[in-house]
Parts: C-alpha cells; sequence; structure tokens
C-alpha cells in the first residue's frame, strides 16, 4: 500500500467513526431536554414561551458537540490537508 | 490488494458502521421524547397543540444528528473523492 | 483473494450488521412510547384520539431511523456502486 | 479458499448473527408494551379494547424491525445477489 | 481445510451462537411480561381472563423472535444450501 | 489439524456456550417472574390458585428459550449431521 | 498438537466455562426470588407455606438452568462421544 | 509444548477461572438475600425464626452454583481424567 | 511506510477518535443541566433569570471539555509539531 | 520455553486473576448486607441482637466464595499438582 | 521505524486519549452539578448567593481533574522531553 | 526470552493488577456501608455506639477482601516460589 | 526499536493513560458531593458553615486519588529511574 | 529486548494501570460516603461531631484500597526486587 491510500482509508474510517460516535450522546441528552420540555409545559402552561426559549438554547449548546464532529468529518473528506500534502 | 480494492472495502464497511451506530441514540432520545409527549397530553390535554408544536421542534433536532451521519453514508457511497482519486 | 471476492464480501457482513445493530435501538424507543401510550390511555381514555395520532407520528420518526439501515443494506447488496465498477 | 467458499462462510455467519442480534432488543420492547398493556387493563378495565387494539399496532411496528433482520438474512440464504454471482 | 470443513465448521458455530444470543432477551422481556400479568391479577383479580388472554397474545409475540433465531438454526444445520452445494 | 478434528473441536465449544448463555437470561426471567408472584400472593392471598396457575405457564414459555439452547447443544454432541458426514 | 490434545483442551476450557458462565445468572435469580419470599413472609406472615412452597417450586426451575450447564460439562469430561472416537 | 504441558496449563487457567467467574454473582445474590432478610427482620421481629429458615434453605441453593464451579475446578486438578490420560 | 505517512495516520486517527470520543459526555452532562433548568422553571418561574444566569454559566463550564478536545483535534491537524518536524 | 516455565506462568497469572476476580462481588455483597443491618439497627434498635445474628452468618456465607477463589490461588501457588509432576 | 517516528506516534495518540478520556467524567460530574444547583435555587431561591459560591468552588475542583488531563496532553505535545532526548 | 525473565515479567503484571482489580470492589462495598451508618446515625442517633461498633466489623469483613489480593501480591513479589526455583 | 526507545514509548503511553483513567471516578465522585452539598445548603440554609467545611475536607480526600495518578504521571515523564538507567 | 528492557517495560506499564485503575472505585466510594455525610448534617444537625468523626473513619478505610495500589506502584518503580536481580 502507497502512502496515498493508507492516507485516504484513514480519512475515510476516522471520518465515518467521529461523525457517528459523536452523534451518540447529543441525541441522548437532546432527548431529555425535549423530553423534560413537555413535561414543564404541562405542568405549567403559562411558561411555555420561556421554556421553549429556554429549551432552544440548551439545544444548540447540545447539538453543538455533534456538529464539532461533522465539521471534523467534513475537513477529514474535503479539506484534509495530510492528503493534500501527499497529492502534491 | 490495490488501492481500489481498499478504498471500496473501507468505504463501504465505514458507511454501513456510521449509519447503524449513528441511528441507536437517536431512536432512544426520540423515544424518550415522544414518550414523555404522551404523557404530557393525557395530563394536560389542553396544552396538546403546544405540546405537539414543541415535540415535533424536538424531534427535528434529534433526527437530525442521525441525519448527518445517513449524509455522511451516502457521501462515502455515492460521492466519495478518494474512490473518485483513484478512479481517475 | 480478488477484488470481486472482497467486495462482496465486505458488502454481505455490513448490511447484515448495519441492520441488525441498526434494529436494535428503534425497537427499544418504540417499546417505551407504545408503552406510555397505553398508560396514557388507561389513565385519559378520553383523550385517546389525540394520544393515538401522535404515538403514530412519534412511531414513524423512531421507525424511520431503522428504515435508514434497511435501506442502505439493501443498496449494499443489489445496488452497490463499488461491486458494479469492479463488475464492469 | 476459493471465492465461493468465503462469500459462503460470510453469509452463514452474517445470516446468523443479523437474526440473533436484531432479535434482542424487539424481544425487550414488546415485553414492555405488553407489559404496560397487562397494567394498564388492571386499572382501566373498560379501556380494555382500546389499549389491546394500541397494542396490537404497537407490537407489529416493533416486530417490524425483527422481521427487516430476519428477511435480510433469509436474502442472504436463499437469493444472494453475490453468490449467484460467484456460481455463475 | 478444505471447502466442506469450513462450511460445516462455520455453519455448527453460527447455529449455536444465533440460538445462545437469540434467547437471552426474549426470555427478559417474558419475564417481565409475566411478571406484571402476576401483579395485575393480584391487583384487579376481576380482570384476570382479559390479563391472561393478553397475556399469552404478547407471549406469543415474543416467543416468536426466539423461534426466528432457532428455525434459522435449524436451517443452517439441516438443510443449508451452501453445505448442500458444496455436497454436490 | 484434519477435518475431524475442527469438527469435532468447533461442536464442543459450541454445544458448551450455547447452553451457557442461553442459561442465562432465561434465570434471570424466572427469577422475576417468581418473585413477583411472591409478592403478589403475599398481598392477595384469595388469588393465589389463579397466580400459581398463570405463573406455570409463564415459567413454561420462559424456560423453553434455555431448552431450545441445550437442545441444539444435544443435537451438536450426539447428532451432529457435519460430524456423521466426515465420519461417513 | 495431535487431535486428541486439541480435543482435551477444547473439553476442558469449555467444560469449565460453561458451568462459570452458567451459574451467574440462577444466582442472581435465586437471590431475588428469596429475597422477595423473606419480604413477602414479613409483610403477611400467615401467607407463609404458599409462599414458601412457590418459592421451592421456582427455585427448582432457575436452578434447573444451572444444572443444564453443569450436565453439560460433566457429559464433556467424563462422557465425550468425540474424546472417545479419536481414543478408539 | 508437549501434550502435558498443554493439558497441564488448559486445566489450571479453567480451573482459576470456573471458580473466580462462578463465585461472582453468588455473592450478590446471597448478599440481596441477608440484606431483605435483616430489613425483614427489623420490620417483624415476630417472624425472625421462619425468615430465618427460609434464608438459610434459600443461601444453600443459592451458594450450590458456586459449588458446582468449585467442584468442577477440583475436578480439573486433583482428577483430571485427560491428565489421567496423558500420563498413562 | 515512511515517517510521514505514519505521523499523518496517527493524527488523523487521533483528531478524529478525539473529537468524537470527548464530544459524548459533555452533551449527557448539559443535556441534564438543561433538563432540570427547564424543570425548575416550571416549579419556580419568578427564579427564571437567576436560573438561566446560573445555567449559562455551568454549560460554558460544561462545554469547555468539549472545546479541548477540539483544539486538541485541530491542533494535530493544522499546527502539529511532530508532522512539521518531519515535513522540515 | 521449556515445560516449567509454562506451567509457572500459567500459575501466576492464574492465582492473581483468580483472587482479583473472586474478591470483587464479595465485597459488593458484604457491602450490601453491612448497610442494611445499619439500616435496620437504626429503625428497630431492639432487634439489634438477632440482626447482627443473622447479619455475621450472612457474611460468613458471602466471604465463603472470596475464600474459594484464595485456596484455589493457594493450592495454584503451594501445592500445584502439575508443577510437581513437571518438577519430578 | 526509526526511534523518532515511534516516539512521536506514541505522543500523539496518547495525547489525543488522555484528553478524550479525561474529559468524560468531568463533564458529566459538572452537570450533576450544575443540576443540582439550579434544581435548589429553584427551591430556596434566598439561598442563591451560597449556592452560586459553593458550586464555582465544586466546577473549579471538578474541572481541575480535566485540566490535569489537558496539562498533560501539551506536554507531551509540546515539552515531550523523550522528543526532545530523540532530536538532540 | 529466558525462563526467569518471563517469570519476572508475569510476576509484576499479576501482582499490579490483582491489587488494583481486587481493590475495587471493597471501596464501593465500604463507601455503600459508611454512608448507611452516617444516614443511620442521622436518623437515630442514640443507636450510634451499636452502629459504630457494627460498621467497623463489617468494613473489617469487606476490607479482608482486598487484604486477600494484597497479601497475594506480596507473595508473588517477594515469596514467589516459581521465581526462588529458578534463582536455584 | 533500541532500549531507550521502548522505554521512552512505554512511558509516553504509560504516563497518558494512568491521568486519564485516574481521573475519570474522582470527578464522578466530586460531582456528587458538591450536588449533595448543594442540595444540603437549600435544605438547611443555616447548617451552611458546617456542610461547606466538611465538604472541602471530602473533596480534598477524593481529589487526593486523581493526584495520586497525576504524581506518577510526572514521575514517568520527568523523573523516571528506569530511563535514567538506560541513558546511564 | 534484553531481560532489563523487558522488566522496566513491564513495571512501568504495570505501576500507571495499577495506580489508575486502583483510584477509580475509592474515589465513588468516598463521594458517596461525603455526599452522604452532608445529607445526614443537613438532617440532624446536632449530630455533625459523630457523623463526621464516623466519616473520617470511613474514609481512612476507603482510602486505604486506592493506597494498597499506590504503595505497590512505589515498590514495583523504586524497589523493584526483579530490577534489583537483573541489575545485579
Amino acid at each position: 500500500m502507497d502512502s496515498t491510500t493508507i492516507i485516504a482509508m484513514a480519512s475515510i474510517i476516522t471520518a465515518g467513526l467521529t461523525t457517528a460516535i459523536g452523534s451518540m450522546m447529543p441525541a441522548v441528552g437532546e432527548g431529555r431536554a425535549v423530553s423534560t420540555a413537555l413535561d414543564s409545559i404541562a405542568q405549567q402552561p403559562d411558561a411555555a414561551p420561556t421554556i421553549t426559549r429556554t429549551l432552544f438554547v440548551g439545544l444548540a449548546m447540545i447539538e453543538s458537540t455533534a456538529i464539532y464532529c461533522f465539521v471534523l468529518s467534513m475537513i477529514l473528506i474535503f479539506a484534509n490537508p495530510f492528503w493534500n500534502y501527499f497529492l502534491g
């Protein structure tokens, strides 16, 4: 195996696993947050606007960790500096 | 094994595992969110529209992490830049 | 082993594991959603139509992640672009 | 090992593991759904028809993920396109 | 090792593991369903017929996933198409 | 290693592991069912006959999955078709 | 390594692991059943004879899965048909 | 390595692991049973004799699974039929 | 494989896994914090400003551990001193 | 490696792991039993003698499984029949 | 592979894994602390200053374990004495 | 590697792992016992002497399993009969 | 690989993993302690000084186990006696 | 690799892992004990001296298991009898 093959293979496998592993727990965290939001709205319908607003900020924070992983995978596939070096 | 075989094999295995692992936890998170939504509707039927609307936004957020994985798998199978390089 | 054998073997194993792993958690999530739905109907029989409707939408969302995996497996078995390349 | 042996071996092992892994969690999910159904009937005997009907729809949805895996195993054993190619 | 040995060995190991893994969770699910049924009968003895009937339908559904695995194992041992090919 | 040694070794190991793994969860499920039965009898001594009868049916269902595994192990040790082929 | 050594080694290791793994969960299940029995007797001393009788039947059922494993191990050590074949 | 070395090594390792693994869960089960017994005596001091008697029967049943493993280990070390064969 | 290939491969794989593993638990922790915040607002709407402010400080602390991992990955990809040494 | 080295190495490693693994769960079980004993004494100080006596019998039973492992380790180190054979 | 390559590779992989593993549990611990802080403020708004102050001290203590790992990674990448030795 | 090196290496690794693994669960069990003791003292300050005395006996029992492991490690390092044999 | 390379590599990897693994559980333990402290202050604001003082002593004890690991890592990196021997 | 290198490498890796693994659970146990102590003080401030004294004795017992591991690591690094033998 020459260098380009090894770098390509490592990039493909790493990109996939990074997004896959990185998507697991944000989904759990968001599920928990949404779940409590629904419970809270049912319990205190008057506070729905405050709850919804806080929920969206929180979801954005949690989603951000999944997005770090997705961004890293995109960098590895489409803007990989090691790949560019070996192609050069 | 030549380079195209290695890249094809890595792409197939990574695409499958990425979608498989990435689908696990969103299903758990959505199950939790739907479950609380049903509980909340039973508890406070009047708040059903607000609950349903918040649920759908939340499901979309959770589903998004599964979709990142599915998109990445599709890229690896149908628009893989490393594969295109070795074919070129 | 020549290239077609390797690609075929990788496709078979990946297709199987993707569907198997991808089916695990949706079943748990759906079990949880159905379970709460039954509980909610018993608690508030009047809200049964709303609960049932929300349940079906939720089940469809959860099932979708299992379907991503099944679709990917079908692509790997019956419409695999890498396999078609090596056959060509 | 020649190609037909490898493909046959991979198909046998994958078919078995796919059905085995894919049967685990649906059984848990169905156990949970049935369990809550029995609890709900005991709590609210009047709602038994609605509960039973919703239970059966839910069990069908959960069972469907186990069936995806069983179908895939059957395809791998009795209608495997890769096997047919190597026999041809 | 010649082909028949490999296929026989793979079939034996896969048949055993498939039944073993596939029997684990149905036993848990059935244990849970039976457990709730007993609890419900103690709580509401009048609903015993309905509970028992629903329990049996549920047990049949849960047992079905264990049976998929057992059937697959039997096919691999006594009606294995790959084995028949290599004997032919 | 010749073929009979390999088949014998695979049969011994698979037979043992199948019974061992297959016995784990039925024991848990039965423990749970018996446990709830005792609790229910203490809570509602009048319903003891119904509870005991339902318990025995349930235990039989749960035990059945352990018996699938034990039967399969016995087939592998005393009526193994692959072993008979290689002896022939 | 000749065939008798391999078969002996596989039998020793499998016999040990089968009994070890097979003893784990019955102990947990019996612990749970005994535990609830004690709790139930303390709660309803009048039902002690019924509880004790049901407990013993349940313990026998749970113990049976451990005994399957122990029997299988004894067969592998003292009445192993594969070992007898290679000695013959 | 000659045959006696292999058999001796396999016997030592299997004997150790069998006792070690087989001792884990009985300790948990007994801990649970003893724990509930103490709780029950504190709750209902009059039922202490019945509780203690049932506890001892239960502990004997749970301990039996640990003893199966210890007996098997002793057989492997001091009365191993395979070892005797190779010494013969 | 020459040194640059090895360093590049190690950097790609480590960068991906670091971000992936490091993103898991912050998402869980943030999900928990957001979830309690929503619950607390529903319970005590008057304390919403204090709760929201404390939540944001807490989320920043939790997010910081995910950011350590992301920063380290960026260093490994874009400012790796070992890579620069081998390029020099 | 000659036979004595292999047997010595296997004995050392097995003796250590057996005691280590075998000490884990008895500690958990005893912790649970002691914990409930303290709780029960605080709840019902008059029953302290009965509780203490039952606790000591229970601790002896639980400790016995740890002692099986320790005894086995001592046999492997100081009275190992296989080691004595190879020394002979 | 020469020494500098090995040391560089080990440093990269260790630095990444150390930060990744070391960031997991602090995030969980901080999530728990923040979560209880929010709950406590909602329950006792008057004690908010004391709670907030104790929370910040606690978060600093928990964060310190993540920082140990980050510092160690930085040392391994930018001030590695082994690397300096082999460069010298 | 000659025999002394192998025995020394096996002794070092086993001694370390035995103490490490053997220290895990006693710490958990003692934590639980101490925790309940504190709870019981707060609940029933008058029973403090009885609780403290029972706690110390219990801690000694739990600590004993950790000490078995530590003693075994010391034997392996400072009084290892296998090591003495190979030195002889 | 010569000796210095091996020792350097082992020291780097061990130092990283030791700090990483050793930082996990202290963070969980401290999170739990801080969390209960906040809860206790909210419940009993008058006891805040006693609670805070006990919390700090407890945090110091828990942190000490993380510090053992960090100190050991520092010894391995900056004052490693084995490394000094091979350099000498 | 000569003997000194092997012994040094084994000592470094074992020392690190022993301290790391051995520090995990004491931290959890101490966290639990401290946590209950704080809860008990808040509940019964008058018993604070007794609680604090019992807590410190308990923490010392729990810490002792972590110290066994740390002591063993120090022995392996600074007073290793095997290392001294090979140096001699």
